[in-house]
């Protein structure tokens, strides 16, 4: 296996090489963004073929796994009735219960163990703040149309398909093939003219009609609505949830008393309004995320609780590996942050944090691995960037993402409203320091500017030591500058305003606290989990199950009469009502049906565990029912008072089966296989 | 008191009797609606003195209130950084765990207990679903713009406010001052154009600029957005759960194995774009709702569990008792049903679920009423609906309805798709039934319409029989009929459809399942408990706290050293980690300050008890650590290693605080008052 790698790992790292000697000689952006383009189409070809020459044995079936999520309503397309709406899905009642218990876990997990301070912020969000935030300028996708039917395709997946499909042309030269080949490679770095150009040159057309295309447009995802009757508030749907935290920094800060490091959080829902959605659940124009924000001083990035995971033995692939030509590899995470590969201690924990997270809701330890983003994929601001990623049968996807995002967020927010988002800290010794400001002449200012005065004297009030020092200078010499806001110029004369210079001592200093930002997609760990937990019985190929972790289960336990006979009617209904009473999810099936078929029905929705009412709970005391266990189907006989703790224990979590099996005796007498 | 009331009781019983009147006599829908509007507004006065003249003792100071949710952010505006917008608020750390604990009361209360199907489906919801609904058409307020400046007002609330100012005039006459009370009490009942006459008449103009106002338009209140990149389909965001669990009823049909009765929830937002929001919590524009269908067999409206509820005592408003002046009063519940005060039992037992629901989660038992719709009030298709008040200091607010909405939702939405929703009851005996239906001629339907040939054969296949005969006869006579569909004529000759009559024996028969809809509005229910649960220690007036009930309460514990002494956070590092262990929410408070004042600071937000290490703890063994009531105020002393699973039990309600005290130690050393 190595041997066919190893040429590709080879041309990843003369790549790899290639790009850092560029940045290193400061080539231009454009050729180094090529060069970057070409190294990534190199990793996907090795890792292509890592997965191609892998091991098949666990390789899901996926149609059949989606033919159950489907007939047993865990999900299915929003508004079926109504001829659907792509990339909007409805969990039904599995898989509603299966996410809440994903979220309740995520609670108990870092909410609950750090002490964070989760918040519940508006979805509907005004147009200022995402301008703010990049996304009403950035946040887009490039597009063309059907000229004559309006269909809308996304410009660089159209033209790769259609250059693919030009490629595999027994006429196409190899000169020719080469070429386009190149033109796949650089997709993600072509401008809207490029773009525009290539589709004219290659005679792009639309795929179901043949008819021509209109040139390339950006398509901002987010959905825009109007709030308020006026007409004059655009609003958009948040695309994330994390811009709740960041404008609730103020708040956020004195709740927690003024005090650094402090995380919040937010579970809820966001949306992308994408052109062309597929994949299921993997993207969907409406979603589930789960995002923390860890508030830190920039110059104390030490977790004091990463000992508690600089144990944990994770499989990591650093940038360094990706540019080399190296495979993700298993590394200890305290040897990781020591070593650099992990830019801090804070990173390190919640990486080890989100690792636990992932395997505790039901994800296979060797089918996730942490990707370190290289140089160029990493938003310029932050200063180190992790993603989980699960192996699924789409490849690796990312799940969770973990960035460090520097004081990018509240910076921003802070200059746009002008609000100081910051932090006060205590100097260990008090400092004297040198402030330069702007002195204004309130009642000058006023009468010259009128309405546009608060504005001028707060730029006035903002201003920075150098801008100041260079005004101060035309002030000297001319007797008046000129500052700009909100698009006016106000020109500013002696009369107005001067410059004092003086000494202050400090007791705190204000900082402005970074933030690593872990950031959950719930649609994607879930479609991750049936993934990992989807299981065909030996031997038996229609019958399937999905062994999830009991903690996660959607129902953690059902309740089955044997038979219809009324004799097991009541104790059906005391052991309803007694998991009930302990808080026990919990299904009755008591329809016709042998007793195999209904275990065989509960498993394939991952029921965990299963009690079954039969003649002996009738006519023996102690009335004893049978508890069984769903991944490895045996089972024990006990008590019917007893039941309902002993599966409250096993849901969460504080018994092991194997521990339940020793206690009780075995009990092999209802199911008597798949012939039933 | 009852001297004031008795003229203004018999005022409405009076009127009460008029309508009733109206009503029977068939008067035109005209006059009865003035005479119910009449109706209305003298139920109202009555209503408004009854308030007046109640007891004060427990008024809620709603400013001081209101100072405290926001200095400790419950909940505050939001994008207050960028000058906020009105109606959109966030909640911050204890608003949200307050809420997360509300909705899990919920889950347990309802969806656990009664076995619900819950759902999740997006909010994003095509343009043809709410047109189905009636909500594109009707859901919608009449509103006026400033000519000038644009600013939009409600017009109902404006009209009425600038006609009271007229009639605060010393100079109104009497007379005028009848006619425009008059108006006032019609104001329901206006057409646009009789609005449009009124702001003329009374020359209204804008409150803020003294501009004309365009005339009243009807503005939709749904936020309406755009999904996918081709804009061609329009999206609103659902203004109720309700609909996803009428477009999922097939599936979820199936997923309870065809049977009825069975119940499907839904918790999530919805969306409403009010014109002027005010009220705070009250009428927003973004808000979170749980939603219960629950699908019964319209012939069998009984329900099992009825008797586990007959005996509770609440006060009800019935429709009887509010047209002829009387006040809400105390009924048991079986009696109501009994009654017929109540339509079924069904509707009882949700009722009395609701009751107990709103009770258990901090809702005063004195200040939660059920008002009945009154009919005009009801929606034509429902056969009875009851909402759930509480009294506020702003009257009596609905925070749930309940109603039972007859067939209507799910036979509107299998009009408009040609789905069945319907479930199959078997026959107690096999029925023989004469089936009429039309015979088309596929091939002769296909070539004569083509691409329509489908929707002919479906309007074919589910029309009733009056209307087949009737075709049929045309068909005997001309050779010809016309259907139409989707606006579109089509003549159908005799070449391409026939009508066959035969006798068919049906086992089960086709119901469309009634539907009892239990619906909370989550933020008004919060609202309310923070009203009746807002107290001020007595002898203190600065000293307030929210005696939230436990399960609900934000954080369950708090756990306090009684100063920074280091000697002390082993010991707090402990307990906290233990309560962890225990699922039991907690908050830390370490800082400086007596231990009073942080007893103060945790009672303000409603954490439920404390636990203090104080040198006790640290110097005798066993180390005992001290626990407080926060609404008695009242300690014990306890073990360290035995506290974590005392306030468990008494935080999930299995213990109570009188029998922990009965068993250890009083204690009474540390808080010296409020003097520290």
């Amino acid at each position: 296996m190595e041997e066919v790698l190893a040429p590709l790992r080879e041309a990843v790292k003369e790549q790899g090489d290639l790009v850092r000697q560029m940045k290193e000689q400061g080539a231009a952006e454009q050729d180094t963004g090529r060069a970057v383009a070409e190294l990534k189409a190199r990793k996907r070809i090795l890792e292509a073929k890592e997965l191609a020459l892998q091991s098949k044995d666990d390789d899901v079936d996926r149609s059949k796994m989606e033919d159950t999520l489907k007939r047993r309503f865990f999900y299915d397309q929003a508004f079926a009735i109504y001829g659907g709406v792509s990339g909007l899905y409805d969990f039904g009642p599995v898989g509603c219960a299966l996410k809440n218990n994903i979220l309740q876990a995520w609670r108990q997990h870092f909410i609950q163990e750090e002490q964070i301070l989760e918040i519940d912020c508006t979805m509907l969000t005004p147009e200022p703040v995402l301008k703010t935030s990049g996304h009403v300028d950035k946040f887009a996708d490039y597009m063309v149309k059907d000229a004559k039917t309006g269909e809308c395709f996304r410009a660089d997946h159209l033209l790769k398909a259609h250059l693919k499909k030009l490629m595999s042309d027994e006429k196409c030269s190899a000169e020719r093939a080469d070429e386009m080949e190149d033109v796949i490679t650089q997709m993600d770095n072509y401008s809207q003219q490029e773009l525009a150009d290539l589709f004219v040159k290659y005679a792009v057309k639309s795929p179901s009609t043949g008819n021509d295309l209109t040139p390339p447009t950006s398509f901002n995802l987010m959905f825009q609505t109007s709030i308020g009757p006026g007409g004059n508030m655009a609003g958009y749907l948040r695309p994330e949830t994390a811009q709740g935290m960041f404008l609730n920094f103020k708040r956020l800060l004195e709740f927690n008393q003024g005090k650094l490091p402090f995380g919040a959080a937010q579970i809820g829902n966001s949306f992308r309004n994408e052109i062309s959605p597929r994949s299921g659940l993997i993207r969907v124009r409406e979603f589930t995320m789960a995002e923390i924000e860890h508030f830190v001083d920039p110059t104390d990035k030490v977790h004091p609780k990463f000992p508690n995971v600089a144990d944990l033995k994770i499989l990591l692939y650093s940038s360094k590996a990706q540019t080399s030509g190296q495979s993700a590899h298993v590394m200890r995470l305290g040897d990781a942050v020591e070593q650099g590969v992990i830019n801090n201690s804070v990173l390190g924990y919640f990486i080890g944090r989100i690792y636990l997270y992932l395997i505790n809701v039901g994800l296979s330890k060797d089918k996730v691995r942490f990707r370190q983003h290289m140089d160029n994929e990493m938003a310029h601001y932050a200063c180190d960037c992790w993603d989980a990623e699960t192996k699924t049968s789409y490849g690796w996807i990312e799940i969770v993402g973990c960035a460090d995002r520097s004081c990018f967020d509240l910076s921003c927010h802070s200059r746009a409203t002008k609000v100081p988002l910051v932090a006060e800290k205590p100097l260990k010794e008090p400092k004297t320091v040198n402030v330069v400001q702007f002195e204004p002449n309130k009642g000058a200012i006023g009468v010259a500017f009128k309405k546009d005065a608060k504005m001028v004297l707060e730029s006035l009030a903002v201003s920075g030591e150098s801008f100041i020092t260079e005004q101060e200078k035309a002030l000297d010499q001319t007797g008046e500058f000129t500052i700009e806001a909100e698009g006016k110029s106000f020109r500013l004369t002696r009369e107005m305003v001067g410059v004092r210079r003086f000494q202050k001592t400090l007791h705190v200093e204000e900082i402005v606290p970074n933030v690593i930002e872990p950031s959950f997609g719930i649609g994607r760990i879930m479609y991750s989990i049936f993934e990992h937990s989807f299981r065909v019985r030996e031997g038996d190929e229609q019958r399937t199950y999905f062994s999830f972790p009991a903690t996660v289960a959607p129902y953690k336990c059902s309740v089955l009469p044997l038979s219809q006979n009324q004799e097991f009617a009541p104790f059906v209904r005391e052991l309803s009502e007694a998991l009930t009473k302990n808080g026990v999810s919990h299904k009755v099936d008591d329809s016709s049906g042998s007793i195999g078929r209904r275990y065989a029905r509960t498993d394939e929705i991952g029921v965990a565990f299963g009690v079954t009412v039969d003649f002996d709970t009738v006519n023996q005391t102690p009335h004893t029912a049978t508890l069984r266990d769903r991944d490895s189907m045996r089972q024990i006989r006990a008590e019917v008072g007893e039941l309902p703790v002993i599966v409250r224990d096993l849901a969460n979590g504080s018994v092991t089966w194997a521990e339940v099996e020793s206690k009780y005796p075995k009990f092999g007498g209802q199911e008597t296989g798949k012939k039933e």
